[in-house]
């Protein structure tokens, strides 16, 4: 026990199988292992010492009095290396907004995307955000970032057709080298605690029936995951009706896909049949309110998902779209635009969130040993600062963590796997300073050359 | 010009009458008068210094390289000695929510509700509000605290009925004398920069006619502004027909409270026929999304009262059904609700609500002066550290302020007509560790009451 290093003090909230919430509790785990080695009420020894608030330190005992500690959270869906992109295409209908994004990213080098995801990294860890599910241009050298970063990522290599044209400079146009790609990249990460593989065909009006039974066939033969957008908007559910005869879900399962574990980003107009089937399969939700709210494509039947035993996780989606990574701002606009749309305060509890954005969300991007503090799991822990005005009074961390907390100013330490990655705010294994300056150039860049380009 | 305090090389967002964003601009202020002197491109002489990001100071200029400069803030409604009850009520329907709010504030003492006020005090200016409208059981001593804070409030003492029983401790339950104090604060605070009286008939199901005929009545003769509920939820509608044969909007008017200048807080449910009859008369809507999304209410027509020439402004409402008060988070809720619920991504410009929380809120609010960034208007300004992972890149900084930025975390610097009320992110002007204590033992003393009775 002497290795061990304990948190304690602080307002625990364990989200095990009981969602146990202990108001002065401790969490401790074994730097070597990485493991949690114990969640419960403070012990007795060096741990119950009285320091100040959240900084006192004895030895290997942190005091977080003051603080709320939670398990690192999940982000379910988002493409991370399109930070570049963050505000760059604003107030517009959903074609122009797309024409404007698509001629930016045209211009992006794998340089480019290893920058942009990289100061994604940063924002999330920053914000408490410890694992996630992505899909982008995907290569070796952005999964060592993600290496270096600490995190955990569900990586999916985006696939938009088999001749796929006018996509992101560093993207292959064969959609056969993304999917021999996606089979090498995951039999050199077997079994990794960090980096796991899925395949990532787009969309169904970006790929072909064909081209998702070939996926369908590979995730058997290979037992990997697979990322696909569904139902995202009316308009993609009329038109998938109109070319296939079938509504996006269904289609895709005609096409084998819920044959094997699957991630739906979106998922916002669903039929009951559908609804059906995507409880059935091993399949889960990711969850995206802001984004679909801010691009108007609808919203998500959260409440008929949770009924039918659907696995739902929540995520950003990219910040072209958000415009951040602060899963917080995510529980809090889902809560309340089911809540608003249906006209009913407890259609959907905080607690349904918190589970989406922790513990569901890790099942749901095939993390499952994450998401909770209990004893043998991943040391993937945050610690927030709740002494500030929001967190005045603290009657329930639950309720604080779903509608006053910030990420972005309240996150004040990040471990995962017992690696400290934030400490006292500060990301330890990037230089966020250098990242954020790549990015900015990038920007400035695309800028000057599509300014050319127009003249 | 030597005794100027120049703000130099931040992005300027004015909210003028041309709403200028300049990307490297000057905002300078007397402090002796607590006026803007100049507010434009940077100007020559020391103002060009280039020194580090944000911190360098030479003499009377200093340089705010990677920042956004903006008006303060305007929360156009909120009820702010609520704070003791923020995350106390959650996750339940409106009635039961209502009657645990309610055994709640009948326990709060006037130093109850002071410390409350302080604490929201400390909490708007630290996420860079600095003028409010407020319905509470505004006291004397409560008014005295916002002088202390610096800020400036429209504050409407809340009038229950005649005979209004059951409401805090702290509530005098003869409605009269509410509207008597109402007049002699009045009368004291007449031609006060930072305190401004209105008064507060709370609803129409809870004011009867003839009270509401005679705040009108007060309202001509003082030529005081009215702060009214009006059309939260479509229940209150459907009960003022019943009780009055007519909507809510157009049951006030027909007690003569539009005949004054008025402050609406909601209006989520008005018939068109109420949209012309606020757009014609002195009347401002105080839009709060978030609380009518977490409490069910509804979904206010902004975009109908934007074609009509409503004028707008945007509330946090209390804390009980939000549960902070960051006008950032409103605006971005704000934007988003109205997006999703319309399936438009274009429906409201990130624009239209930057003016709502500036410019357009300060009309609303009475203080017409504030709320915008030009030579001769008070120095209410507000300086966001634009340097983090949120703000890069930078393209656009409305984008920023509207989708990206926040308030808890971003907010440096806060000036109320000129004095440095918030500097490198903490209160000048009130203790915040100490107004924190207080509302917390609050908190607990009434949760113990609470118990003891429960047994």
């Amino acid at each position: 026990m002497s290795s061990e290093i304990r948190l304690t003090g602080g307002a625990v909230v364990t989200q095990d199988a009981a969602r146990r919430v202990i108001e002065c509790g401790e969490v401790a785990f074994d730097p070597a292992t990485g493991k949690i080695t114990y969640a419960g009420e403070v012990r007795g020894g060096e741990g119950d010492s009285s320091g100040a608030a959240g900084s006192g330190r004895l030895g290997a005992v942190t005091d977080v009095t003051g603080c709320v500690v939670m398990p690192g959270l999940v982000n379910a869906h988002t493409h991370s290396g399109m930070t570049p992109l963050r505000g760059y295409a604003e107030d517009m209908n959903l074609q122009d907004w797309l024409a404007k994004v698509r001629a930016f990213e045209v211009r992006l080098t794998a340089e480019d995307l290893r920058a942009g995801l990289e100061l994604a990294l940063v924002e999330m860890l920053k914000t408490g955000t410890t694992t996630f599910a992505d899909m982008f241009l995907w290569d070796r050298r952005m999964l060592e970032s993600v290496v270096t970063s600490g995190m955990r990522v569900l990586a999916a290599p985006a696939i938009f057709g088999y001749d796929a044209v006018g996509y992101p400079a560093a993207s292959p146009s064969d959609g056969r080298a993304v999917l021999d790609l996606t089979e090498r990249l995951a039999a050199e990460f077997a079994g990794d605690g960090q980096i796991r593989l899925a395949f990532g065909p787009h969309a169904p009006y970006t790929c072909t029936p064909e081209l998702l039974a070939d996926v369908a066939a590979r995730a058997g033969r290979l037992g990997l995951p697979i990322q696909i957008h569904l139902s995202e908007s009316a308009p993609e559910v009329d038109s998938c009706l109109r070319d296939y005869g079938r509504t996006p879900v269904a289609h895709a399962a005609a096409c084998g896909i819920f044959d094997h574990p699957v991630l739906v980003a979106h998922c916002a107009h669903p039929t009951d049949a559908e609804i059906e089937l995507l409880a059935g399969a091993d399949a889960a939700v990711a969850h995206n309110p802001v984004s679909n709210l801010k691009l108007g494509a609808g919203v998500a039947p959260v409440r008929r998902f949770l009924d039918a035993g659907v696995r739902l996780g929540l995520g950003t989606d990219s910040v072209a779209s958000n415009n951040n990574l602060d899963l917080f701002e995510e529980i809090k606009a889902g809560i309340l635009m089911q809540r608003g749309v249906h006209r009913s305060p407890d259609i959907v509890r905080s607690g349904d969130f918190l589970d989406m954005a922790t513990c569901g969300g890790a099942a749901a991007v095939r993390f499952p040993e994450v998401g909770v503090l209990e004893a043998g799991r991943p040391a993937d822990i945050v610690i927030l600062d709740a002494t500030g005005t929001r967190a005045t009074p603290l009657y329930d961390a639950t309720s604080y963590l779903a509608f006053a907390a910030s990420g972005s100013a309240d996150v004040r330490d990040v471990y995962v796997g017992g690696r400290h990655v934030v400490a006292g705010s500060r990301v330890t294994s990037l230089d966020e300073a250098a990242v954020r300056e790549r990015v900015a150039h990038t920007a400035a860049r695309v800028r000057r050359e599509l300014a050319a380009t127009a003249t």
